[in-house]
Formats: C-alpha cells, structure tokens, sequence
C-alpha cells in the first residue's frame, strides 16, 4: 500500500464538471495554520485546479492568488476557467468558494517553454550548506503546517523575545517538505509562501498579520524540478516597505547550485 | 476650455452599464507601441475601470495585470467586478474584451488605509538631481507612448550599439509625464511599466519580448500622491532570471526624497 504524502492529500481534488473545470475539495488540518488553511497550500490548490485541467497547454509561468476571505475548514468548489488559449500560452482564472461566496481569485499564465538564451543575474547570498544550519525547533505554539516543512533558518529567524529591538526584514533559510517529497510547482507554488510576516522581524513585535495577494514566477520547466528531487532550497525574504497597514514581501527560492527556480512577491496587511 | 491631458484621454471610459460594472472605451493612438497600446496605459484601464466603479471601497493596493491577446485600435469594453467585500477591503476582478474575445485579465485589491507604523526597508539608489541627468532624445524610430513621458537615464540606458556585450539588467532613471500631470494610481500603474525589455539591456542584443503580466503594489494613498504632484519619480527595474523564454522584471519608484511609493513585478516574454 502507498500512502500519499501529506501534500498530495490536501491537493487532492475530484471533477465536479469536467467540461466547465469544476472541482470539488477540502481544507487539510495538516496545512492548517490559525484561523484558516496556509495561504502556500491555497495558492498550491489555485494552480492545482489548472493543472489537473482537461485544456491545459503548457506548465506554469505565473501565478497570482488573492485572499479574499477567510477559508472555512471543510469542503470548498474551485473552478478553472483557461479565458484565452493562443498557440503557445494560455491565460486562466480560478475562484474557490464555500457556501456560494468567493473567498480566492487567482490568475495563471501557462506556456509550452522553448530553448533559449538564459541567465542569472539575481546571485544567492553566501551561506553555510544545509548540513552545517540547525532545524527550526518548532514550539508548543506552532501552527500544524508547519509540521509539513524542514527548515533550517540562516538568518532572520522568528524572533525569540519581542522587544521591539528589530532594524532589518531579511530572513534566508534553507527549506524542504517534510517528509522529503519531490519538488513540483505546486510545491514551489507553497514554498513561496513560508515565510513569517516581515513586520514581526521588523519590528520584534507580533502584530495581526496575514498575506492578501501573492504573485509567483515559476523560472523551471518539469525537467529542472524533477533534477531537484528532493533536494533543499535556499529560500530568501525581505520587505521593502511598510506603509499604513500594508507591506510587501520580495522572496527568492534557490537550489543548492545556485539555480534560482522562483521568484515571488506578496503584499500584506499588517494592524497598528 | 480646459484640454484633457493625453493621458486623461486614453482613461476615458464612459459607463454602458452601471450596476454591472461595465464601461466602453477606445484605445489611444497617443499611447500606441510597436503592435498594440502602452502595455503600462493597458494596466490603468484596468484599474480606472475599479476607480471609477460606483461601489468602490477605500484606495488601490495591489493591481495584478495579464495581457492574454493582442488589443486592437479602437473601441472595447472592460467589466470590473467587486468579487468580494469586506468590511475594509474589496477584491476586483476586470476584463476587457473586443470582438467578444477577452484579451486581458485583471485583477485588484483596494482597501481603506488607517495610520500605522511604517518604515522603509529598500533604501534608493545614489543618483544625481533630475537637473543634472539629461534628457533621453528618442529617437525617429521611437514609438508614440514615449513622448509622453520625460525620461533622464542615469545607468543602463537603452543599449546605443547592439552587439552582444551586455553584463547586467539594471536600469535606473528619473521619470515623470510629458506634459507634466499630477501623479495618481492610474499614472502610478503606467509608470510602473516604463521599462524597456531587460533582455535588450542584458545581451545587448535586441530580441522580441513583451510583458505577459504585470503586478503593481501602491506604497501610498491619494494624500501622498497629491503631494508628490508632478515631481519626478526614480525608477529602478532589473531583472532576476532569464530562463527559456521568460524573464521577470523588479521594480520600484520612488520620490525624489526617497519614499518608495510603488514597487512592481512583471513576467516577460523573450525569443531566441
């Protein structure tokens, strides 16, 4: 008997209506964080919906999901709608909902990729390898979803006394699901999402936080996430500014060669 | 009489159904590029349709644009849908179609901003006063939408000679609207996409490219704007990753005494 990773089971979604792409679902207590599901294992679940898709052309290149409200534990529709398919890309929306009212919208963009020139010109910051990092120990008050990934913070960990003493909103660690599973977008479509509210390590203050839109760019075809298997990620985090109740998150996920695989960007409430 | 400035032109939209949101409006040959409009006057419509939408609530956050087709000259109609609202936000999803056919997607978040905490954490470049860098001259092969925009490079200036010998993505420069006009988030969203291809600057090497979609976070509220009137911004954009076929862009604008009032993200399209 195979079991199937905690993942793979709270993206599990059955064909409500194969020709309209409707989906059926449910909330997965694994990647439960406080009051509603983890936003990367929504965002997972947005992308999923379009890969699971009888139209689908191509793999993922971008993806936006915003959270509209609170996801209720329990059942939710989700639909995928491919708006406009051209020879080589296609554009699609995706709502989930609970109850009739919508409480995500999501953008894709799909492409079939070709060969071509290509380059790095973001570089990973200097770090120690994996092994040489600790493991996040991971509190009585942690949140369930966090159970689902390893990581081994570089720097810019939580906080350990909230002082008020923060001057810098960079965090850098090294990332894995756990237990190990082989990357694919839905994955780097969560991991893009890990990272604790910048303004807590801002601030050294822990204030109602939580994320309302984030876009991902996926830099990797299938090939290149399958040669990454279940390899780490150095996964990078900062803001760059805090303005009345909104800040932004520039993030960066890594292989341990240097390959930068995604790039995501996200805006955030934050109160007081 | 009072003449609309070209860009309050190009933001025309007459109302042709209130309670659904949709409006009519036409495409501005002021505002043309190469094969279809200023992909940054596209991203305005979108949100000018929610600005201008009878239920809107509070001031623009994020805009999320995805250019799905090519536009035609001439007339369309763009729908904006308040999707979700809640007490102090609202999420939109918009579309404007010709012939039909949808051939961008949009979607936005607006909230009401209350006085927070706020801190800066991406501090400007050191560039030189605006007096001193000098005007770019476009050139008789320059497209339309350019003159309406005052650009003054500081580095990385469209490449003069195209011979392949580009080592780096960064372009910086002060910018501000020709004629002058005061900023607000529709200008603020055209503005974020001034940038040309960071793949010509990059390879030095001019290839066709064109933004597949656009994510803009406001940084400000109308009061800021007002007070920033028709200064000039610094804009900043670089690239990330070029990988078979798509590059992403980074960018930020700031005022000339160092706010960072927007920073955007954009997915582009390159060949060979």
């Amino acid at each position: 008997m195979t079991t199937l990773h905690p993942f793979d089971q709270a993206l599990a979604l059955q064909h409500s209506d194969l020709r309209s792409g409707e989906f059926t679902g449910a909330t997965s207590p694994a990647y439960w964080n406080m009051v509603g599901p983890f936003g990367g294992a929504t965002a997972a679940l947005a992308l999923q919906a379009v890969l699971k898709h009888p139209d689908l052309l191509g793999e993922p290149v971008a993806l936006t999901v915003n959270f509209a409200a609170a996801i209720e534990a329990g059942a939710f529709e989700i639909q995928a709608l491919p708006v406009r398919t051209n020879r080589s890309t296609q554009h699609w929306t995706v709502s989930i909902c609970q109850n009739g009212q919508v409480n995500t919208t999501a953008t894709v963009f799909t492409a079939l990729r070709r060969d071509t020139w290509g380059e790095r010109d973001a570089a990973p910051p200097e770090v120690p390898r994996p092994s040489d990092v600790k493991l996040m120990r991971i509190g009585p008050e942690g949140v369930a979803w966090l159970d689902g990934y390893e990581m081994r913070p570089i720097v810019g960990s939580p906080p350990s006394v909230w002082d008020e003493s923060g001057t810098d909103s960079e965090s850098q660690l090294w990332l894995r699901e756990s237990p190990p599973r082989p990357l694919d977008f839905a994955s780097l479509a969560a991991m893009s999402d890990v990272f604790f509210p910048r303004v807590w390590l801002r601030r050294a203050r822990r204030v109602p936080a939580g994320t309302v839109s984030i876009t991902t760019y996926f830099h990797a075809d299938a090939g290149l996430l399958a040669a990454h298997g279940t390899g780490y990620l150095l996964a990078r985090a900062r803001a760059q500014r805090f303005f009345n109740g909104y800040f932004d998150q520039s993030a960066q996920l890594w292989t341990e060669s240097g390959n930068l695989l995604a790039t995501s960007n996200q805006i955030v409430y934050y109160k007081e």
